[in-house]
This record gives structure tokens, sequence and C-alpha cells, in this order.
């Protein structure tokens, strides 16, 4: 079984920037909605076994406030860079509004939304990090990590939590589900919302994604 | 170099109860600690590589606060029963001053600081934890987790932080110290207070322990 969890809505979701790799931690609202997810996974009667999470505090406190309210707070935590969320480049700490207005309509939800289209990129960056990803750039980082970490927790009969971000669940919804790229752009996915995946023998979901709070599968 | 710290004021440290392996969270008071024990491990200057945390959510929560504070947050962590507070059989829950009253002085002291004296057993247990531990029971079921874990991590280099409980440390301290059993009961640790050891390659202390917030060095 595999429980995926978009983090809790960080200051920079609130204020209406791009964080990507920019280490933002929770508002007080998003601690809210990851105490409200490990109650959401406790009372669909979810244990998970072990956890994965993305380096960026906003992915670990919603991990470890979650865990804690679902009273599995003690089990084995996995972090890994290939988790981060992708990589705005230049646009990282803009406000949306002020790139959507320079920009236009179209230019911002390629940025946003599109699988291909990487943002400008960032002027200076440390050594090793990108300065800038498309949607695709992600998913080709993060497939490693899942055929091997998860995988090895999944095909080891483990209920597996990975608490990551926005746009790589939306690599990795269009990965499992065999969503065309010209499709990606339609996927959102709420903050502080788990959604599972019963998942067959080779990895393959039985079946859409299936929200905890609502039960309801969508597409 | 070797980080070690006991969690900060749990809500029944407060109420002057024994926990043990009961899974009492952090006072406020305790969550101000951790966050104090982080600051005082950057302002050292300590960067923490790796931490280990028992499976009690008021070691989980120590660590967890603190590495936030101190930006090492994406460490990789592990977690293990090894590092659990003693077990403190049919204690457990009971308020220390009538647990005092009711035995006597001395027995009182045997049970919280004595190597060899267990508690009286927990009526009910669940499978594989144990019904009570003597210091001298938390050392041998720490030794083999200290020897293997810990000391891989030292031995490759890394600077190495252990959130873990009074007792843990206070065996962990005779160990590394070479403290005879009965001089043990002299040692005591603080909540929210980081220690460090230098160590040589063999993984013996160079000189005692030092507080991180003097910087003094004990006995």
């Amino acid at each position: 079984m595999l429980i995926l969890l978009r983090h809790g809505e960080s200051i920079w979701n609130a204020a209406d920037r791009f964080a990507g790799w920019t280490d933002i931690p929770l508002s007080e609202v998003g601690r809210k909605e990851a105490a409200r997810s490990g109650a959401l996974i406790a009372y669909a009667g979810l244990r998970p076994d072990v956890v994965h999470t993305s380096l960026l505090r906003r992915a670990i406190s919603t991990a470890a406030i979650a865990l804690d309210v679902a009273e599995r707070h003690w089990i084995p935590v996995r972090r890994t860079w290939r988790l981060n969320e992708r990589h705005y480049g230049a646009l990282e700490g803009q406000h949306r509004e002020d790139v959507r207005a320079r920009f236009g309509d179209e230019q911002f939800t390629a940025w946003r939304r599109s699988y291909s289209v990487a943002p400008p990129p960032a002027e200076r960056t440390a050594a090793g990090v990108p300065a800038g990803e498309s949607l695709e750039d992600v998913l080709i980082r993060l497939l490693p990590y899942w055929e091997t970490a998860v995988a090895a927790d999944l095909s080891a009969g483990r209920t597996v939590l990975v608490v990551t971000h926005g746009n790589v669940l939306r690599a990795l919804i269009s990965h499992l589900e065999g969503i065309p790229p010209q499709d990606i752009r339609t996927i959102t996915v709420p903050t502080g919302e788990p959604f599972g995946y019963e998942l067959t023998e080779d990895l393959h979901p039985v079946g859409a994604r299936r929200y905890l709070s609502t039960g309801r599968r969508t597409s």
C-alpha cells in the first residue's frame, strides 16, 4: 500500500510565492493540515511501516507531525533530495501574480503546469544543485529512487508513506497512472490531503488514486 | 565527534512521574529546551551528519526540533528500541514522591540510581517488551547497537547526534568513561543539555564529557 502526501501549507504557499528548493517552513495552517493528515491516515486504518521524505523542512515537518498524530512517529525514516520539489530556477522567491503579470498567462501556466518547459535558470547555484527543472527533469531524477528504495519497501509488503511536493507528486501520478505529457497540466495535488494507491505485485496501481478525506477515486 | 542529548522535559518529568517505556510527549518547556539544544549545537559550530533516536516521542520530537533549529533537519535518521529509556516496570506512571513515601529513601534511590537493581516488574507486558530493567540490563541491550550502528557512523568520521534518555545516557557514560558500578549513582544528566565527546579512532573518549552550554568538562 502506498500513501502519498503533499506537505501542508508553507509560509510561501500562503504568500503565493514560488518556493522550489528554497527551504521554507510550514505556516500555522500547514501544521494543522499535517496533524489532520495524520488523523486521516489513522482513521482509514492505515499504519505506515516506513516514511520517505525530501530534504526540505516543509515535507520533513509534515511527516513528523502527521506520524506523531497517527502514533507512527517511531517508524524508520528515509530522506532523499530526489523527492525535493522541482527547482524553480530564477522564479524561486518571486510572487506568482508578479510573474503572471510580467510574462503573461500562457508562459506562466507553461512554467507551472507543462511537462517539458523548464523555468528560467537561477543565476547562481551551489555545486550539484540544478539551475531549474521541468517536470520531465523531476521525473528523470525521481525514478531511480522510486524504482529502488520505494519499490523495495513496497515489494516487502510494507505500507509506505511518501511525503513530498506538488510537482513531484504530479510527476509520480503521471508515471503511475500512465498520463500522457499533454494531459499532465490538468493534475493538481492539494496540500495536506493524503491519498493512496493499492498496487499490484509489479507496482502498477489498481485503479486511480483515492483521497483519504473523501474516499473518492479520481480520474 | 559524538554529541549526546537527553530529551527535553516531558509532561511526566514535569509531573514527577516515572515514564520509562510509556510514550509521553514533551511539555512546552521541553519543546523550548529542544530548540535551545539545537541553537547550542549550531553555536558550537557542530554539524551533525546523522541522528540516532529511541522509538519514544519525547526523544524523536526533541531531535526533530533541535535539528530544525540547527538547520540539520535533513540528515539521515536512525531509530532503535535499544535507545529507549530504561523500562521502569510497575513504577511506570507512578508519582516519584508516592514511591519514595511508600518504599523509603533507600529503596527509592536504589531503583533510580543503582547499577543492578531492577524495578518491581510490570504486571502485564506486550510480547518482546521487558517487564522492567536495571541499568545493567539497559547497558546489555544498548551495547550491540552502540558497537555496530553508532560505531560505524563514528568510524566513518561522521558527527553523530544521539538523542535518548536519562538512564540510557547514564549507562553509556559509565561505559565510555569506565565508571565502576558503585559510582554510577552519582551520574545524572539534565534534560535538554547537549554534551560532547571527542573520541579516539578506537572510540575511547579523549577527556571527559563537555556540556555545550558551559564548555565545562565534568569529572
